[in-house]
Formats: structure tokens, sequence, C-alpha cells
């Protein structure tokens, strides 16, 4: 089967997690004196579990080539983990939704605009990062800590994206 | 006075906080079978005090002209805070040595190499956001709770940056 690939919105993606964007953001508002405007709040970062803590990080993206083969899936049952591109480049999101074992047809897949990120809720399965452009830095906020924090899901079906 | 601006290094800016990049990163792994290398733990989220929760905002910036006149500086006692440009141009950062008022002297400039973030420490004064380029964007980790978490200093004297 082959994946229909949509535009990454705020309410497509709410299943999932947050969109990272200041296009869609709830809440902004004027600090500093009239030089910044700060769009609030725009993910929930949810590591605390088993004594966990905020990491940040910086992934460097090899790109994949479309169309790729989704293989695999995973989720980390204890934590959040959020994606912000380090230039407004549009990269692809897999995740299928919230379930013990998704089956092909329960996965979703969307490419965001550029200056997007996404941040999955803890316990949304996903496929690793899919950048499409050289060299592309993400900021990634996950957890530290410890525990068993990675589950993953095989599939033998032939699942495309792109 | 004249403010030095100071090119950013991990070691220079070490007494404020975290530089935020790949080229000095202590710790580094490659990942989801060769697509990406982690650059790990890269700052020090410290924002859990008074019940306190990790907050990720986007700050869009407006640019500051240089020289551009110091006339204050702010802290945040209960928190960490962290600015990631959204794309890889500099900005400038101004800081000052801790310590409960600090001295035009004790003020310190730096200027970022474009793919850098910055994070200071809980309680480090700092001056706002200075953005060189129109509409720039920032990644902001702060922190969401209780508490009043932020201390100003005014400056009278002439305190110049660039």
């Amino acid at each position: 089967m082959k994946l229909t690939i949509e535009p990454l919105t705020h309410e497509a993606f709410a299943p999932f997690g947050d969109v990272i964007d200041c296009d869609g953001a709830a809440r902004h508002y004027t600090i500093n004196e009239g030089y910044a405007e700060r769009y609030h709040d725009l993910a929930t970062i949810d590591v605390a579990a088993d004594g966990g803590r905020p990491l940040v990080n910086i992934f460097r993206a090899k790109p994949r080539m479309l169309p790729l083969r989704i293989t695999m899936l995973e989720r980390h049952p204890l934590s959040s983990q959020a994606f912000i591109p380090l230039a407004p480049v549009p990269f692809v999101v897999v995740v299928a939704t919230p379930g013990p074992a998704p089956q092909p047809r329960d996965i979703r897949c969307f490419k965001t605009r550029g200056a997007q990120g996404v941040n999955y809720a803890r316990g949304i399965w996903h496929f690793p990062l899919i950048a499409l452009e050289p060299a592309q830095d993400f900021l990634v906020i996950d957890r530290g800590g410890q525990g068993e924090n990675c589950d993953v899901v095989d599939y033998s079906e032939l699942i495309l994206v792109g």
C-alpha cells in the first residue's frame, strides 16, 4: 500500500501531538518592548515519568529518498519527543493512531510546510526522522533518565511513502 | 563604555550557561541506522523549581540596530532559558557574571556563528533577545508555572554594544 502524504495542520495532527509553528499558535503576545512576539506554549513536553528530565539535542539527518518503505514504527512509552528543523525546510512525518499494535491502515503521513516542527505525544507510534535535504539539523527535545523507552513494531507488508 | 563583541565559544560562555551547537558537543553518536547523528544533551533545562514545567515557544524577533544601548539586564531566578535560531543566522548575546547586581564592567557580549543557540543558566543576568535580521524566529525553552520569575536591573551609564 502507498500512504497519502497530507499537509501538516494542527487539526489533522491533533491525535498525535503538537504542531510547533507560529501560524497556528493559539496564544501570542508582544514582549521586549515590541522587539519580539512570543508564540506561547506550543508543545506538551511530557518527560517527567520515572524521574525523567528534558534533554535538548540536535539530530543531523541524512536525507531519505522517496518512495520510502516503512518497515517499522517506534514509540517512546515514557516521553514525548519534539523535532524542530533548524532551517525552514520541509520534512516528512509518519505516525500511527494510538494503540498497542497499529495496522498498516492506521498509518498516516504528513509533510511539513517548512517553518514547522512536531512534538509526538508520549506513546505515539512514529517512523524515525525523515529529512529530505542533505545535512538537515533538527532540534530534538526528549527525555533523559532510567527505564526502557523505545518499543518497536515491524511490518512485512509493503508500505510506501511518496 | 563600549562592550567588546566576542565570538561565542563553549569555553567563554561556560560561566553563563550552555552553547547549543554540533561542533562543540561533547557527545554524539549515530542512530536511525545511519540516517542521523545525535548530538546529545546540549543544555541543562532547569525549570522544575516550585512546580515549574518546560515551555516551548517561538519568539519572532524584530532586528536591533547596532550600536545598541544596554539600559537594563534581566534574570529568571526560577529557571534557565534557551534560545535557538530557526535559521542559521548570527545573533548577539549580552550577559553578566553571576551576582546580585552586576556592574557595567561585569557585562560580556558574544556574537553567535549562525548555527548556534544559547541556554542561560538559572539566574544569569542577560539583555533581551538581540536579533540582527528581519523577522528572525527563535525556539525558546523556558518555564511555565507559578512564582515571580523576572528580576530587572537598570543602568543609567552609557553602555554600548557594537
